[in-house]
């Protein structure tokens, strides 16, 4: 590099009191440093859910749109598979909100793979204009963001969003092939097999069979990377866990709350060890959310009978969480507001063999019910 | 697939005139099928571009900001390279439009590697929230698209737009590493090394030395992927072509103009093989562009002195084109309106391994004069 490290960055990003802090003021849709408060709220008009034989094993398994036979889902390779996921989750969520393809806008989707090709290959028969995202396990995040983002504006009347991830196409871009059979510590955390599509839509109109919406989208906080020099890729929870830290202390100090004001915290994928280090962080910043906290990748296994490890992880993981189970637990009035987190680790293979960090991100969305 | 294929599509989306149609009639900021008409128009207040040393030797050499003196830019790999290649051109921007890191409000960014790794150890000091993006090499156009809407709809004071891709870590993600010395045909195209950052706002400022904006955004039309079932890697021209072709007919049909409404329009890296096939198509779909057509990798190397082939490619190659050279010609008059079209392959290692095609996408923004 060019510039010395010192002069990237003159202040702390948090508290500095520069122009960007002070003209964000007038602007009613901004809040705070990283923060959007949105002036005209966004639905989740309806979404989809499917998932691979395992996690339909698992304690939400009877709340999923489709559970998989086998994780092959009828395809050649693993990769066909996932592309396969998001291609049915997307054509399930459309036919549950009563849209067709043509109805959609933009879609905004993303998933863990070297150049998106779930994405690139499962989406492509819907001709809808695609708006590629990436923000690792934390992409569902991103992909909400900015979808709410497009329709708030008025730029689109409907979006999709949707993200996917597969426990043998992850491990062999990741890590190990499946077929050598490599041992994974007790810190490792088990790719979900999923997907997860949402629609999007800037008026609380109902579905084909009357249903409301499931839920509104009323602000986000957009994640900044977190890197705290871990190396294990075996133990992404740890590596996670100061981005979620990271953002949800931004996002407290932006909209001015604290951790009551949410019936729950969710993350995406910390698993055990991730939540141990984000609450043991966010103590030490003067947050306790140990009452509010809950972490899909916790959530969608039982990781003693299941041999899960920490937990489940990938972008699919809290896509499809956040469809069958938290929407629902919205829907029921169980909860009346929650912030959802997904999380993210920027590792690639050639950057782990490289002997680089796994940096973190995580992007909040905050979710409301009707 | 668990759905029929036909089932998906009930229409052909250009033609179709369903609810989405109708309904976008009433949104003043949407525009036919897929685009966009900026209200309020966004200005990039500055941008600079950093290259390698091939790149410095070409046509443009001596446009750029910054050349280097060998490709590793100083560091150990090449993706270390394509890091820093990241970073430096976010400084140099910010220097030149007179902001700092604290003033920018988003980051929209992304790479060609895998898990987008330039991106995550690029920009991660910078501190700044990022949304991350992936289109292959029309990944330019993605954030230039996304950072504009968030800037016009009041999202953001100011954002920053970055892309990047360096020869030689592209070769080892795609194709090779260069140490095997493979042969490549003449239809192949080669990887320009190079970063080009963008600092986008909503107000026509002046920068430190008094200069104005450097050019409005006042449009643009996101693309579809777009799959003619070609699977030649080494010719990424051809496989891209059909999407700009679907691309620009769209705006074309969008926006209700002919190519005479350009200056130029302007594709970022088809190559000459490439642009043969897009004038093809575009013939037998009634638009004729032979006049305003230019490719950023067509002009970045001297292909025959360079032995660059098809031409220039990559993230970089239209970023740092715009940057030095399409910019520069709207600020100095002599030209008033172009099309910006960077053009993506969505291939992976993997995908081409696995016998997959290689389906192509492109959007679109639309560059005035100030």
């Amino acid at each position: 590099m060019f510039f010395p490290e010192k002069d990237i960055l003159s202040a702390d990003r948090r508290t500095a009191h520069g122009p960007a802090a002070r003209k964000g003021e007038n602007m009613n849709q901004t809040t705070g440093k990283s923060s959007i408060r949105l002036e005209k709220k966004v639905y989740i008009l309806n979404s989809a859910s499917i998932v691979g034989k395992k996690e339909g094993e698992g304690p939400l398994g009877n709340l999923f749109d489709m559970v998989g036979e086998d994780d092959l889902f009828g395809c050649g390779t693993w990769e066909e598979a996932e592309s396969n996921l998001q291609k049915d989750a997307v054509y399930m969520a459309l036919g549950k909100a009563g849209k067709t393809a043509e109805d959609i806008r933009y879609l905004f989707a993303g998933d863990l793979l070297g150049q998106s090709i779930a994405t690139s290959f499962g989406l492509a028969s819907y001709q809808i204009p695609l708006l590629g995202v990436y923000g690792a396990c934390s992409t569902c995040g991103e992909s909400l963001t900015l979808g709410a983002m497009a329709v708030s504006a008025g730029y689109a009347d409907y979006v999709a969003c949707v993200t996917s991830s597969h426990f043998a196409s992850a491990e062999k871009e990741f890590r190990f092939p499946l077929e050598y059979g490599n041992q994974r510590p007790l810190s490792a955390s088990w790719t979900v097999t999923g997907s997860g599509a949402f629609i999007l839509g800037g008026e609380p109109e109902s579905g084909p069979q009357g249903q409301p919406p499931r839920a509104a989208i009323t602000g986000m906080t957009v994640g900044r990377i977190v890197d705290y020099g871990l190396k294990d890729s075996m133990n992404m929870g740890a590596c996670m866990a100061p981005a979620a830290a990271d953002t949800l202390v931004q996002h407290f100090l932006d909209f001015n709350l604290m951790p009551e004001a949410y019936d729950r915290i969710i993350t995406g994928d910390l698993g055990s060890v991730g939540q141990t280090v984000l609450l043991e962080l966010l103590r030490d910043k003067g947050y306790d959310i140990a009452g509010q906290h809950m972490d899909c990748g916790i959530e969608i296994f039982d990781a003693q009978s299941q041999d899960t490890h920490a937990g489940g992880s990938g972008c699919g993981c809290s896509a499809v969480t956040l469809s069958a189970y938290i929407l629902k637990q919205l829907e029921e009035g169980h909860w009346k507001k929650v912030l959802f987190m997904p999380t993210g680790a920027l590792l690639s293979k050639t950057s782990f063999n490289e002997g680089k960090s796994v940096p973190g991100i995580a992007h909040a969305v905050v979710l409301e019910a009707l």
